[in-house]
């Protein structure tokens, strides 16, 4: 830097007053409220007089007295927080059997706990991937999969949403060379379902890795809720990995990857996301294996979350709605524009149920929703109630939507 | 894709069986076994009889009765999760306690609490910067906000560790676009400080933006352990943006991004690591909020941090070994080469003291190196034993290396 004649303290213009170097925040500001897409935080009180369907909370485990329990207790013995990245100091016993109980709950051979989905994803795509690897991604994955491909620096195609056939062109093209096919298994926004049986063989054909995200169904999909790798027999196998959430079915935060020893090992040795981060508090471990303890003895709290969500759908296209048929317990149902998804939510409040308004940039297709999640706990009484409410609360219909 | 004459499931050469699709992560594995960088999980007792210096728990919290009340009271009232999104459910009214007292504490409009400080800085980094900002970034910053960098799609430029002049330089090159100044406060592996009174005025006087980490100055540094950007009186800056953990000093998980409130509220609405993820679970938002509310009655904890941290160097450097002059709570000690660094840690360990094992990539130089938290609640004897327990087990000294 010596060679330059600039004298660095001066810059080349006036400089904008420190009051004034965010400013540009303020018309982004603007530009979202015009475009009916300002977000508020509302802090929500322990006791709400609403029916929540907004939750990801499916089996509706987040409150049981076993889940408090459970994470009361490992606060008691190993304090309110994990005191290291998992390599140093932030590993506890604890964490050992919900890593060991997760992988043989969901039929894999080792698991490795993170302190989100969201960095659970990064992990699997940095680590899994590299320059010359091709990454062929639903174009409706979640977002923390799309930020993955984008730290991965692997070469990325974007397939169209559940098309199988688009990711054997894209391996075929690629020419045989590594690869990762990625996908959610039940997608968030319309709770619709990964072609799982049809990727699979696509990926063997090209000796391509799958990784599947399982969020969304852990504990509702598959036998006793044992995931939708388990349901399409591909849990354990040697080249498919899975990734869950703590958050939704196990009432508790963090999230996990599933797969063979040798895959969970380099992570453990290589991923950015798991050495550099304070490993998962003692509570949420606790919490998370207290939510599948139970779950391993009454498995019947999966098939009825499924259960729930159809006669959600089916009670809400009843009356008209344009609602998504469900293969786990997310149903959803179109909104004619952002603003009205925001009245109709605020309305559904107001009349005593809680729903979802995801808009964009929350919705892959642009197009913005109610979100209704069909906890496992509700009764039938709660389900009716819910069908009324939504379709009280309805904005008039608008077909060329 | 009509037109490709390939038959998409017969691939172009014979594809790998499943079984060997992962047989790469073997190799990797076999050479870092080589270079000495083979990592191990090591799952911890609860009560291990161990001084323990190889945590993050800088004021001794994280087993403080307050602080797991504090914990307990949260999943008692809240449950064991957050139970979806920050803007969907997973706000409650604690999280805005703690967001409201965390930002009084630091001197700050407002602060966002995320699942991790890891998620805290990727959010920061992208929601402040853009493709065409220009992020002047310290070669020796955390990972974390490596990874954000990579997220941003902004162009970096990274200075030397603890230079100023190549700050303005890089500020003046520039030429007096949108830029973002990002340093750690303290840095993580050898405890040195930022030169935030210098960096300050360079972002001044180019209108940039400050972000800094503040990981491991919170509860430590400044008055009362509120923090480096509060001791360098930049805190509530408009144009400053400081993030923290949750999951040190406040023995806790998290972390959180302190800033004007417009940038807060920019966060909450664009931050994908925000919107994306599940909110951090009750009873991680108590324990900060106990130790918190600990820290502003007994405000010496902070101070006494620091003083242990002098006195473990100065005492490691009485004995000849190559011990970092502590700015903060973290003290670390060369060594010669990785082998020489784990053999070193599992004899400090089977002589009762924990201390951390920093080797590459997990240092900035390759230098590999002890690290010892020096953590407030130790007595002088405590730390007279890990003096006297790490000089004893140090490898032959090699001056050359």
């Amino acid at each position: 830097m010596a060679q330059h004649p600039v004298q660095p303290t001066t810059p080349a213009r006036v400089a904008p007053a420190p009051a004034a170097v965010f400013d540009w925040i303020d018309r982004r500001t603007e530009l979202r409220r015009r475009a009916g897409l300002t977000r508020h935080l509302r802090p929500r009180p322990a006791d709400e007089p609403v029916l929540d369907l907004a939750g990801n909370d499916y089996l509706g485990l987040v409150r049981h007295p076993r889940v408090v329990r459970a994470a009361t207790e490992a606060v008691a013995r190993w304090g309110g927080g994990a005191t290291g990245s998992r390599l140093v100091t932030g590993t506890t016993q604890l964490h050992q059997e919900l890593e060991e109980e997760l992988a043989a709950f969901c039929g894999f051979e080792a698991a490795l706990v993170f302190s989100s989905g969201y960095t659970a994803n990064l992990a699997a795509l940095t680590a899994l991937t590299g320059p010359g690897t091709l990454i062929v991604f639903d174009a409706y994955n979640h977002a923390s999969l799309v930020d993955g491909c984008r730290l991965s620096r692997a070469k990325v195609t974007q397939v169209p949403h559940r098309e199988p056939g688009a990711v054997r062109t894209a391996l075929t093209e690629h020419g045989g060379g590594r690869a990762l096919v990625v996908t959610d298994s039940v997608f968030s926004v319309d709770g619709d379902a990964a072609p799982l049986t049809e990727l699979a063989p696509a990926c063997r054909a090209h000796g391509a890795a799958l990784l599947v995200d399982d969020a969304h169904g852990l504990g509702v999909v598959g036998d006793g809720g044992s995931g939708a790798l388990s349901a399409a027999d591909l849990a354990g196998s040697p080249d498919v990995v899975a990734t869950v959430t703590l958050s939704k079915s196990l009432g508790s935060q963090g999230g996990a990857v599933l797969g063979p020893r040798r895959v969970i090992r380099h992570l453990t040795e290589t991923a950015r996301t798991f050495i550099f981060d304070t490993g998962l508090a003692p509570a949420s471990v606790g919490a998370a294996l207290g939510a599948l303890r139970l779950l391993r003895e009454e498995p019947e709290r999966a098939a009825r979350a499924r259960e729930v969500a159809r006669r959600l759908s089916t009670g809400l296209a009843a009356t008209g709605l344009d609602a998504s048929v469900p293969d786990a317990a997310v149903v959803s149902v179109r909104a004619p524009s952002p603003e009205a998804a925001v009245a109709w939510a605020r309305a559904c409040r107001e009349a005593g149920v809680a729903v979802g308004c995801f808009r964009p940039p929350s919705t892959p297709d642009r197009h913005s929703r109610l979100r209704l999640t069909a906890r496992g706990d509700l009764t039938d009484n709660q389900i009716e109630q819910a069908v009324a409410v939504v379709a009280r609360c309805a904005p008039p219909s608008d077909t060329d939507d």
